[in-house]
């Protein structure tokens, strides 16, 4: 199937690049902090904005509440950072959430964190990318206004790129995070100085609009409700944070200090700018809303469908640097590169999650090999024609899909701190030495308090958006679940039906004697070669098979047959309907009908050619054939391969896809680095 | 490939019939009739409407033309079935024009006969399925008024039936043929006594219109240029005639004659009936135009975009029987039911020529086979896409598509009659009997006459119609011929490639030693069962090989080798990267270096599977590895096989799909009543 499947894409991505084998290169903190944390410093472009969007629906007057907001969104990334940081250390070997879960919860809460990591990646590069392309398009008014073909554009492109396998460089992430990173440090500071210091009256582009309050007026439970609502939409801050946790590897040593460090440098470079934006973004007036077309109104006229509401930090942008100049162009520019690189960081993770799944068989076995591309590119392919469908069902609208986004990540923040407790616990029952129990308490403490409020956090989540979108993220999460139990049921079983009996004997694994069968349609090399590698073998019994088609034919065999003085007897078949599978079949099953211990091998002669049309005109019979036989009991089938010429290339061809590179390598870390974890091999 | 693909098209189809071997019936002269005479008959639907519409473009006073092209109609028609009765005489075995031209005129011949009757396969399920809709949409306003989609709906009808293995059936093809046959003469029965001795005025729906001539006043060359157009339109009529010279075999004895008074049966038929229906239209005052909107007038106005033309056959029932009555719906229906089994006539004909072009590795070898479902169903698809593609450029307009049909028809015929006035050349040069001379030479002259009338007809319509979309047609026999010949190219090339040295000594096929080789895993039943069928093999050497890509798992399998006492040494070779083919090929190439003259045999234990999906998780290594040491010289690959309990099922599957009935068996008579011909088996 491969082959055919195979034209297509060759065609689109290329010959696969050579790449240097998996880098012995272990990333120094200053380059781990952009390949792990441009997912959730990304996220601060769209966080804030969310925020104000849902406060919107009280009215203007409920803005005054974001600082709350925002303080409540710290002290969850204080809590989720200073979790993980209990995490690497306690788990070096980087097998993240599912790991925890499975190790301290048992396969099933395992599951549930893959299911929900696996719809996260989904959605991250949904997500990432429509936003990317928002903040592009506040730049760019041609690429807003082509949103949904711009946003699948680049889905389509980084498909491409992930499939030649493309490395993830670090030097790639490294300079457009740092200039993001940068970029926004220096709006909020030149920002501070112009409002507080100069004194400038900074106005955003919608600072004139007043909004149009959908229920205004709110109070008691209603506004509650809401709070905790803009409150989840902040906490897309926090998403990619567990990122860090599965690549501890690919740190340099001490790798879990390392790891720990840079999740508390990235976890406050996040606090900081996400705080910032939404302070500027209240300093200068931002206004969004939910629905900027009917709810946006200038001069108390709505401004109509044909209004673009730009993100809040290019909004914010625009106000301190002013519109169009050097720095608002770079800053959106960084902004939307950081995002697509978030984006791509899922076609790195999905794989590498997937590769792991494989290992503890939730997945097909192929994926479990490391460099296995094919196993790989169906990955990436299923992850993208994911990711586009809900960029085309949503309408690339980065408010909308963020609905979905947020409750897989706490899924997973919850299973795996609930996890880590258990894990402290453990620990505890047989730690002895009152200085290690002391840091175990601290650190079981941290991971509670990081339980709590991660699982209070999924309740609000779930309960203020299932009906907004989060049921189609749970609803894929079942589908996930669903399908990997199968899986995993399947080879279970499978193993148990396989499996040796302890007694070694056994009728069916003990025959006696061989009958061996060479299949021939015409005498030339590939015959004679199958000829004599058959008689090589020294079987018990040997004959030559041929079916009759065409009486001419086989009187002309059966004389070359006599001519060249083959010594193997040959046994004609005559098919009056030209049929080639039946009568072998039924010859076969009589042999065994007579000698039903005996095994039967059949020699058939192959052609190997070099491309896929050829294969079209050759072997198919063969083929056929053979996958008939192999239902046969006691038959065994051997191809004796005869290259031709032009396999020549398809040899060289198939090599160099065996050289190609595997995405996520990078952030997977060296091979023998990652030993292997007592997790659920049962 | 087959096995993902099978899905959807296994939902459609469904499980294949259990059908009656192929039938040791053969057809009498009055099922024959019907089975093979569909397509020529039911084109006397169209033909008479065709002649009218292009004399419109010269005013109606040019209809006055139109017996008179009858005339010229008729006289080819007698031509041509006195030609292929020479034919049907002189090559029994029901080759047809293919066989003929190949025979006598050499392979590029044949093979140009081939793509032409390939490409008029096409055109006959396109062209005769638009026409059947159309006739029903003037019983059914609701079929034409939907036109497109009822013509492809019907076309994906008949390729399911045609998929499922659906048999044709005399009886199925007999009695709307005989009703249609009998309804068009009762028509023309009526119709001359209600004209010619009641005196009735009878006024086709089109009669109280006027033309708007295109080109009115016509004269001289461009009037004789339109009347050869109108002569090529008519000759619609004479195409599937030679379908009887193809068909002979299934005849009963005298096979030979009772075909020749078929065709001579069917000529009278199509003649009375095409001139019947011309004269009925010219008393009743059938207007037919090119643009029906624009050139046909209502008291002076065009009738719009609105009006439909109906066929003539319909109008002329109209008038005839009155709108609305018994015998008009029931013409209606047998009318649009004869063309849809003329459209079905292809789906036979077309697999049938494929093998016999297979036969003679013009095409992949597996279609020679008889029962080869999947190679027809491949074919029928082609076929189906072909004609959907053309029905939709082309609107199901049957009036634009006869411009592309008839082409083909008489490149076949032309070359055909050549070919036959070639043999008869040639049988005369040995013949000496003055009887059979005197016979052969009126055959030849016969066959001369049918040669030289069809090859102006040729002329005539390629350059009345090239432009007009004949060239559409001889770009598809282009792609049918270069693609043919690059088959048979490679064939030959292979051929050669591997065609035994006439000295049976050959370094490559003499090999020494056999060097074996047990591919493990780990320990279970299909492990067990290679070991045991590798060592009953009885090679110079024996090993069992397992990748290590996982310390415990490998240490597992020493001790449970050692425990077991298995007396095959066990080879561990490292793979730091969980690579498996890698490791395996550099191994195996090592072995062939240190000695190049033995054999390495490798056995792969594979677990057969019932479903495709379960196909997915297993074997994908095995097969990956499998398609890479196959380009190893010196290497030969064994399967064998372990039957999971799931296989059960898809080993009844594929013995139900062996059982399919081909299409094309009932018209291609039983299997050894064709004797193979020496055609040019090179």
């Amino acid at each position: 199937m491969s082959k055919l499947t195979d034209v297509p894409k060759r065609i689109l991505i290329g010959r696969a690049l050579r790449s240097d084998k998996l880098g012995e290169t272990l990333l120094p903190k200053r380059i781990a902090l952009p390949v792990f944390a441009s997912d959730p410093l990304s996220s601060v472009a769209y966080a804030p904005g969310e925020v104000l969007l849902v406060l919107s629906i009280a009215g203007v007057s409920a803005y005054h509440f974001s600082p709350w907001i925002a303080v409540a969104v710290v002290v969850l990334m204080f809590t989720v950072v200073a979790s993980y940081r209990q995490n690497v250390h306690a788990y070096p070997s980087g097998g993240g959430d599912y790991e925890v879960a499975t190790t301290n919860l048992g396969p099933k809460a395992g599951l549930t964190v893959a299911s929900a990591l696996l719809v996260d990646y989904v959605l991250t590069v949904a997500v990432s990318i429509a936003s990317g392309v928002e903040n592009l398009g506040s730049a760019i008014p041609f690429v807003v206004e082509h949103k949904v073909s711009c946003a699948v554009a680049i889905v389509v492109l980084l498909t491409l790129l992930n499939l030649r396998g493309m490395k993830e460089s670090g030097k790639l992430f490294a300079i457009p995070t740092y200039i993001f990173v940068a970029g926004v440090f220096i709006m909020i500071a030149w920002g501070a100085y112009r409002g507080l210091i100069a004194g400038d009256d900074m106005k955003a582009p919608t600072a004139d609009l007043s909004i149009h309050a959908e229920k205004g007026g709110l109070a008691g439970f209603a506004l509650v409700f809401l709070l905790l609502r803009a409150f989840s939409s902040g906490c897309a801050a926090l998403t990619g944070v567990e990122a860090i946790s599965n690549g501890v590897p690919a740190f340099r040593k001490p790798k879990s200090k390392n790891a720990a460090t840079t999740l508390a440098l990235m976890g406050s470079l996040a606090v900081v700018m996400f705080c910032g934006i939404i302070a500027l973004a209240m300093t200068t007036d931002v206004k969004m809303a939910e629905n900027p077309a009917t709810d946006l109104l200038k001069n108390g006229t709505a401004v109509g469908s044909g209004f673009v509401q730009n993100p809040v930090i290019s909004q914010v942008a625009e106000a301190v640097f002013g519109k169009g100049s050097f720095l608002f162009v770079v800053l959106a520019a960084a902004t939307a590169l950081v995002l697509f690189l978030a984006a791509n960081t899922a076609y790195n993770g999905f794989p590498l999650l997937g590769s792991i799944l494989a290992q503890d068989r939730y997945l097909p076995r192929q994926l479990h090999t490391r460099g296995d591309r094919l196993a790989f590119s169906n990955g990436i392919v299923l992850l993208a024609g994911a990711a586009v469908l809900l960029i085309v069902i949503y309408g690339a609208d980065s408010t909308r899909l963020i609905q979905l986004y947020i409750v897989g990540v706490f899924v997973s923040f919850t299973l795996s701190q609930t996890g880590m407790v258990r894990h402290w616990n453990r620990h505890l029952r047989s730690e002895t030495d009152p200085n290690k129990r002391r840091h175990m308490i601290r650190s079981r403490a941290i991971n509670t308090f990081g339980a709590f409020f991660t699982g209070l956090v999924l309740v609000v989540v779930l309960a203020t958006k299932f009906t907004h979108g989060a049921w189609v993220a749970l609803l894929g999460m079942v589908i996930f679940y669903g399908t990997m139990s199968a899986i995993r049921k399947h080879y279970d079983r499978v193993s148990e039906e396989i499996a040796a009996p302890d007694v070694p004997s056994d009728d069916t694994v003990r025959p006696s004697r061989v009958h061996s069968i060479v299949l021939v349609s015409k005498l030339h090399k590939p015959t004679l070669r199958a000829l004599a590698y058959a008689k090589l073998m020294r079987s018990d019994q040997l004959e030559a098979l041929s079916i009759s088609v065409d009486a001419a034919e086989t009187k002309a065999l059966r004389e070359e047959w006599e001519r060249r003085g083959i010594n193997v007897p040959l046994k004609i078949l005559d098919s009056p309907y030209r049929e080639i599978t039946r009568p072998i079949i039924e010859y076969v099953k009589g042999l065994r009908r007579e000698s039903p211990r005996d095994v039967v091998s059949i020699y058939i002669p192959e052609y190997v050619v070099g491309h896929w049309y050829e294969h079209l005109l050759h072997n198919q019979s063969a083929l056929r054939l053979k996958g008939r036989l192999l239902f046969l009991p006691g038959v065994m089938v051997t191809s004796v391969p005869y290259q031709l010429e032009s396999s020549e290339a398809a040899r060289m061809r198939a090599r160099r896809r065996a050289e190609w590179n595997a995405p996520g390598s990078v952030r997977r870390g060296p091979v023998n680095q990652r030993p292997k974890e007592p997790t659920n091999k049962s």
